[in-house]
């Protein structure tokens, strides 16, 4: 049966579209009353692991404000946890942290890489409950952290603002922080070929924290682990979307290891990235997360000058450049999505 | 009376040098020991307030890790609070805050341009009192925050994830941001005439915020304000550096503005810097503080990687990507500035 709305996947691929398709990274979240509604009753982790209610809140913005494809709501730190670390989550309160991080080899030898359809299987689940809830109106999307973005969470502990611990195996260290990415490259592509089996009919691989690394090391730690998790991939025709924060400076590298599509940041231009390597992925984002605090008209200029700067032609899937923020106006949100609608057409004709 | 040691200023115009000078951004801070004692007596802002000490913190770094030039201490701060805002310094303590922050266009209209030789005369004593006990050791710089960096300061309030306050102001009322960006492209233009009067030899100025804005919003505010600001200074053969933070995206368009120096943050390869301005403005930069964490082995292996990059030739001032971290052992930041020092003579010979 194909998709009611299929035009995320086409632009994904460059076919033709009617118009750019457009959602939002953490669409399902605090910006929604429906999704506190929730929250309110049961905490983070409990939302993440009860196929339900994932389930749930992952639906929200397909209904409220018409998103064109579906992302499971989960959280990136749930591989770490399968693979033996405790994960403390209290949304609001300043992040994820694990009690007890990775600073020794030794650490990282016991870690596991787990088989998600045992450790992982709540997420599986979800993207089951969710394909057949969604009944076939957007596509759905899968998603992991990056390897190099697993490992700051892990090697940090809790957030932090220099990254001492993480650099400190990368620049002391190196052979210990390649055994780590490896071992969570594994696990990632092992969580995310289980997505695909469950019903996940894309894939987008977060690097928060690729951007903290000069262009070399995000080249020789972040890339080169996103690349062995492309490799492994099972992907038949979903496409994977590779989305690295703050790393406008090797583009065309990101480009090179062949996802289908390039997730940007506010901080690149839109229309040099399509000129750059526009002509062999397709190309996501753009908009700064920070203007759905401006009025719908500000929104709606914002909206067309990136449509503008991207061009007539497929290959784009309209975005935040960075998940949605909690305290923006739901109206706002509404006010972009439609935007992206209404404005999109003529650049498909 | 010509300087002991001018090979910062020689590298600032390009001029041949036997080596590459190198100093740190806040190399006067928390990671020396000296430093810690002073301010174990004084808070931060009599600190910036009180020339003796100001002058005596200052040189610290030239007597205690030999670099080739000294930065006076004082906070950019200094600037928003001399045009009218209450200002509050916790070092350490979730970082500066102004109690009242800008909201209105009736905010930005009640700030003054102040004169800086009577409201900052602090900073200028300074400057006079660290030139009479330099005794023409190095050169001595003064700085500045940049217009966009010191109204993000002044509209947020305090430190910010989101930036909402000022990404409000820029995207629904730019004209008032502009009003604002005037007010204090004007102040910190008289602030550095000032400070060059009072015997600085060079000019910093920090866009630590530019980075927030996408690229087009950048040159619009943050680097059209940098740009009046020098045009504003009557520079005489003083260099100025310009140091945006984050904005690897614009590296032609901040030389284009001309200042001698561009300042680079680690995310930037210093070797295509250098190939697409390098014959224009010299090149500031660009270790990542981080590296300060590695063994000494490392942090050389580091430095030698950076002077490979840049090349041979002179136009090159040695520093880190952004201020040294304060938890850096102080041996480790003597091990970088001696690495500078062994392994640059070849690349000017």
């Amino acid at each position: 049966m194909p998709k009611l709305n299929d035009l995320f996947l086409r632009a994904c691929r460059g076919e033709p579209v009617e118009r750019t398709p457009v959602w939002m990274m953490r669409q399902a979240g605090r910006y929604l009353p429906e999704y506190r509604a929730v929250r309110a009753r049961h905490d983070f982790l409990t939302l993440c692991k009860t196929p339900e209610l994932a389930a749930e809140v992952s639906i929200q913005p397909v209904e409220i404000v018409g998103v064109d494809a579906c992302i499971i709501f989960s959280d990136i730190l749930v591989v770490p946890e399968a693979m033996g670390m405790e994960l403390i989550i209290e949304e609001g309160k300043g992040g994820p942290q694990f009690p007890h991080p990775i600073r020794s080899r030794a650490d990282i030898d016991k870690l596991a890489v787990p088989d998600p359809n045992h450790r992982l299987k709540f997420v599986m689940d979800a993207l089951r409950l969710t394909r057949k809830h969604l009944a076939n109106r957007v596509p759905l999307i899968g998603f992991a952290g990056s390897p190099w973005t697993l490992a700051t969470y892990m090697v940090e502990g809790k957030g932090s603002r220099s990254f001492r611990h993480i650099k400190e195996l990368v620049y002391d260290n190196p052979r210990d922080a390649q055994a780590l990415l490896d071992k969570l490259a594994r696990s990632v592509a092992s969580y995310l070929n289980a997505q695909l089996e469950a019903g996940a009919e894309a894939i987008q691989i977060f690097d928060t924290w690729g951007g903290i690394l000069p262009p070399d090391e995000f080249r020789e730690f972040s890339l080169r682990s996103i690349s062995q998790v492309l490799q492994l991939l099972r992907r038949n025709d979903a496409p994977v979307i590779v989305f690295c924060k703050d790393c406008g400076h090797s583009l065309e590298a990101i480009a090179d290891t062949r996802p289908d599509v390039v997730g940007l940041d506010w901080t690149v231009d839109i229309g040099r990235a399509r000129d750059m390597v526009g002509s062999y992925v397709a190309l996501q984002g753009n908009l700064d997360p920070a203007i759905l605090y401006a009025s719908p008209e500000h929104i709606q200029a914002a909206v067309r000058k990136i449509l503008e700067k991207f061009g007539k032609g497929s290959g784009h899937i309209f975005n935040l450049g960075h998940g949605i923020l909690p305290d923006v106006p739901v109206e706002h949100a509404k006010a972009f999505i439609e935007a992206v609608k209404a404005e999109s057409p003529k650049y498909h004709r």
